[in-house]
């Protein structure tokens, strides 16, 4: 059967093993052929298209509740549930979603794309379901390395104790998304060395059936002892000591077996876990072999796995880069990340200074107290942490780093909007920043201010947070070496009929919108309003012309709220305009489509500026 | 030796046995004195006292290094180090504070106030001290309650796979604040039945290095076997699986047993758990008998046990029986709680109703999430926090509850400040919620108020939150029944010169400013602000008046700006004067004092806005 040809997971259940088998390649050289052309993706779903079959087979989420932890691979089931005629769309403006999503489809039970929430939110749906009278199955997929997140750890306390009927999948492929790192880790690979047991046991229970003398008897005797059996392969100590039900290790990429565990599991009225050992990558030799490079990958050549367009020099191989030489030069400073020592551009630093980066694993809570910690033992810690992912330290922020004035730098990676979409974008980060006292909150808007911000945050004796988009906008034009910064505004163009005060990413949108004004005769000036909290107070209250606040961000507690306060508090004039982000941004796709449907393109900013003074 | 004579810790190691424990009654019984003055944490204070002075003979804490995970149970630590003169003072307005914190002593390594964050801070001392060629001990104490938080979990991850030389001691009550919850509760109550095992093997050793013929023999050989003879006693999975090294169990109210095992954790070079077996209110009965509500206590009656004066019916009962009206007519409503079934009023709800009540233990992440889940699943769950507390989900309520729109509403108690100090105040609140999108930010100021709002979220189709203080602050004299709450200010007062913006618990100082005010021929009209996100935006467009706002909470994103970012947005003036909180509240005590000190009560209120209205 053509891949194009199923429209409902209710198919998969007449196929044989064969027709299965082939589904299996055409859904990933869909997936290949998809993400070489969108990005997105790649190593992760390819290592769970057999696992996501076997779940559509044994349980039926129309009425089954299926939740994917992150949900970053839930490709195959997005290509089994209806929506393969717009998979090509996947991750664009307007198009399919990355990440699970319930208003895309019925088959979505739960929005996911921040690590570790699933068997929270399936605990949730297990009780639910009990206190409705329902019976649906409740059964939630989660990554090795989303278990590495304490959430998992409290949801499993919780579920367990409680006897909750749930299956948790264990999609174990020793990575998160690159190296895994932890104890756990490390348990669950001693754990996967036990997977002999299943085919043992299989083949002494069919050999003792199909003995002609006393088999049945012999075989009544196995089944009797074979738990005890079964711990010579296999001893789980962590989830029993939870309470939860453990079975495999399984091959996760083995359709059958997965299944006879998934038929298993649904008899058992208590918190299951099956472990599943799956490649990540499987089936498509360069993700095989690079599973990190190919874990989230732009555009690709199928031939060779290499990006399309060589990777530009970004604002995370710069924030890595600085750290290095910091490094080199102080023995106080030392790098923390939660499982992206890549994608903050860490890669150089854990090479040539390993015993000074602590990978934590996708655990920002921890890294976070952690890097107190450092600083509180007089070491001077940075922590590179995505905008979208350090909102799950807020409180470790507040708690343990500001309200001891620790000297701890945020390395706040991926501010502004995500391509990844709602689940993803970093707007929220200078409202939840900015509240917290005496914390330094920073925006950088091209890799020179970066690099000098990053020397000021360890002259500081106290916490600073820098944010910064993963490109450098600048165009380069502002790449030279900068004075030392001194957490002032910088007026990078005058003029006499407003001021356009813009921070971080948006900077030089404002300058191209300040340049197309003066052709219709409107002379803004622009400041680039580097620090958000601190105000630069001074500047902000000698400025005399009408403001205008533009910030790639929420505007509820954001730039133009902070400003719009602090006026009101002088007695002087309000912002004229604050433009940014206002409810739920749920769109997705590049960053330039986005900005222009929320009208902070520089087009849109010049437009808006000009609509203003036409209404004055 | 008196304990008033004890000016070091250092004076505890030549003590005899009979002075050490001479030396913890007179500890417990200043304990107890001063907290039934002043009010505090009393049973876990009184279990670990043995703890305490064991600690402090095996390390010194000038250089080594103390972490109490939350901080509760630091009281004997304070009355050893110095600061026993000043014991009197403890949690008053400019006294000792209840919880570690650096700036009170060089005894206090890390400043605590939440749960589960000591063995994060730990692994970060650790590493600090092996980066910069330290040699210090670092401790953390932890309670089996803090141990259902996901950081613990997180770190011990990380801390475990690392080696990290450190010593966790694991202060197990079989209490958080309550009745514990969760699997490894479960756990540890099997891991204590365990404990036989260090008597048996005393008696093993000391019996076979006397026997009189080959003894010596026979003790190297018991020394070679004893591993596997402990495991029929103690069967560490959970810790072991971590790869963390477990000691114990061993009775945490015995100095010298205590002793012997750190003694023996200094000596390894790997991270060690040890698990001490404490009873809360050891050695005051009416504590031992009452834990949980001898946990945190007003003053009260050291006879009786029984607080001083009879608590007011406060606005956690009033949410706790509002919500089980609800659940009793609506089968969809359930209580999710974080171990504060007791502080959030739900006692009642947990008796009448437990099948819908959900406990999670201090594991407020989870609990955000599982009612985001239990929302899917089709109920309509009530999440009852600490506003401090729930700063610990903000990630989950922002991209688990609010990007999707679920029904769930936040009972979020103990708004304001708090009397236990900068850790524990209620401050932040509206701005780290009225920035996410969708959620409905409500504060109740009065008990009828409350109620109203709880039905309002019942009937909504979104997130909301309410927020309110402990204490009903209104003098009843709003309780009556009003009409059907519709997130709609309420003019309390007219007025011709000002009118004065208020929202929750700051309400009934505003409306006693403005009776002051009028004395001082001052008219100022009194909104009650009870939604703070939407503003009522009408109420607000449409008043002429000069606006005063007033928050008792922080200015940075609070109701304030968003009121003067509004009316920017409007092109209407500036509030003319806004109210609140700055900076680090490092203040304690009783919140007419901290009001006091931050101008929010009622006589600076009025005397703040006549030195406004005499500037102009």
């Amino acid at each position: 059967m053509h891949l194009d040809d199923v429209h409902s997971p209710e198919q998969l259940r007449g196929m044989s093993r064969a027709e299965l088998e082939d589904l299996a390649a055409q859904i990933r050289s869909r997936i290949i052929g998809t993400v070489a052309q969108n990005g997105g993706h790649l190593a992760s779903n390819l290592g769970t298209v057999e696992l996501t079959i076997a779940l559509h087979r044994v349980f039926d989420f129309s009425t089954d509740k299926l939740i994917f932890d992150v949900g970053h691979q839930s490709y195959t089931h997005k290509l089994l549930t209806g929506r393969e005629d717009r998979f090509d769309t996947l991750r664009q403006f307007g198009g399919l979603a990355g990440f699970p999503r319930r208003e895309e489809s019925v088959y979505d039970a739960f929005d996911t794309g921040h690590a570790s929430t699933a068997i929270s939110a399936a605990a949730g749906l297990a009780r639910a379901r009990d206190l409705l009278g329902d019976t649906y199955h409740v059964v939630s997929v989660v990554g090795d390395g989303a278990l590495t997140g304490g959430m998992c750890y409290e949801a499993l306390n919780d579920a367990g104790s409680n006897n909750l009927r749930m299956i948790i999948v264990l999609n174990d492929n020793g990575m998160s998304i690159s190296r895994n790192v932890g104890a756990i880790s490390g348990y669950l690979t001693r754990m996967r060395a036990g997977k002999g047991w299943f085919d043992v046991k299989r083949v002494i229970s069919e050999g003792l059936k199909r003995a002609p003398v006393g088999g049945e008897a012999l075989y009544r005797l196995f089944h009797r002892f074979k738990d005890s059996l079964r711990n010579i392969f296999v001893q789980d100590r962590f989830f029993d000591s939870l309470n939860v039900h453990y079975l495999g290790p399984v091959d996760g990429n083995d359709i059958s077996g997965l299944e006879r565990l998934f038929r298993k599991a649904k008899e058992l009225d208590e918190t299951v876990l099956i472990h599943a050992v799956t490649r990540k990558g499987s089936g498509y030799s360069q993700a095989e072999d690079h599973p990190s490079r190919l874990h989230g990958t732009p555009p690709f050549n199928v031939e060779t796995g290499e990006p399309l367009s060589p990777a530009a020099a970004g604002m995370s191989e710069t924030a890595g880069d600085e750290l290095l030489r910091l490094a080199q030069t102080d023995r106080r400073v030392a790098a923390v990340t939660a499982a992206m020592t890549s994608g903050t551009g860490l890669k150089r630093f854990a090479r040539e200074m390993p015993d000074r980066l602590f990978d934590v694993g996708i655990a920002e809570e921890h890294a976070v107290t952690m890097a107190a910690g450092l600083a509180a033992g007089g070491m001077r810690p940075f922590v590179a942490v995505y905008d979208t992912f350090l909102q799950r330290a807020f409180d470790q922020i507040l708690h343990d780093v500001c309200l001891q004035r620790l000297p701890v730098c945020f390395l706040i990676d991926r501010a502004g909007l995500s391509e990844d979409g709602v689940t993803h974008h970093g707007i929220y980060g200078i409202s939840y920043l900015s509240q917290i006292p005496g914390l330094t909150v920073l925006c950088a808007s091209s890799r020179a201010e970066l690099r000098a911000m990053m020397r000021f945050a360890l002259r500081r004796d106290g916490p600073v947070a820098i944010r910064y988009n993963k490109a450098d906008l600048s165009g380069n034009e502002d790449d030279t070496e900068p004075p030392e910064y001194r957490a002032a505004w910088r007026r990078l163009r005058g003029g006499e009929d407003a001021a356009i005060l813009a921070t971080g990413s948006i900077v030089y949108e404002c300058l191209n919108a300040a340049e197309a004004l003066r052709g219709k005769g409107i002379d803004c000036a622009v400041y680039n309003a580097s620090c958000v909290s601190p105000l630069d107070e001074e500047t902000l209250s000698a400025i005399s012309l009408p403001l205008i606040t533009v910030e790639e961000g929420a505007l509820k507690g954001g730039f133009g709220s902070l400003v719009a306060a602090f006026r009101a508090d002088r007695g002087l004039p309000a912002p004229a305009l604050s433009l940014g982000l206002t409810g739920l941004c749920s769109t997705q796709g590049s960053r330039n489509a986005q900005l222009e449907a929320y009208g902070l393109d520089a087009a849109s900013i010049a437009r808006r500026i000009l609509e203003w003074r036409k209404s004055q």
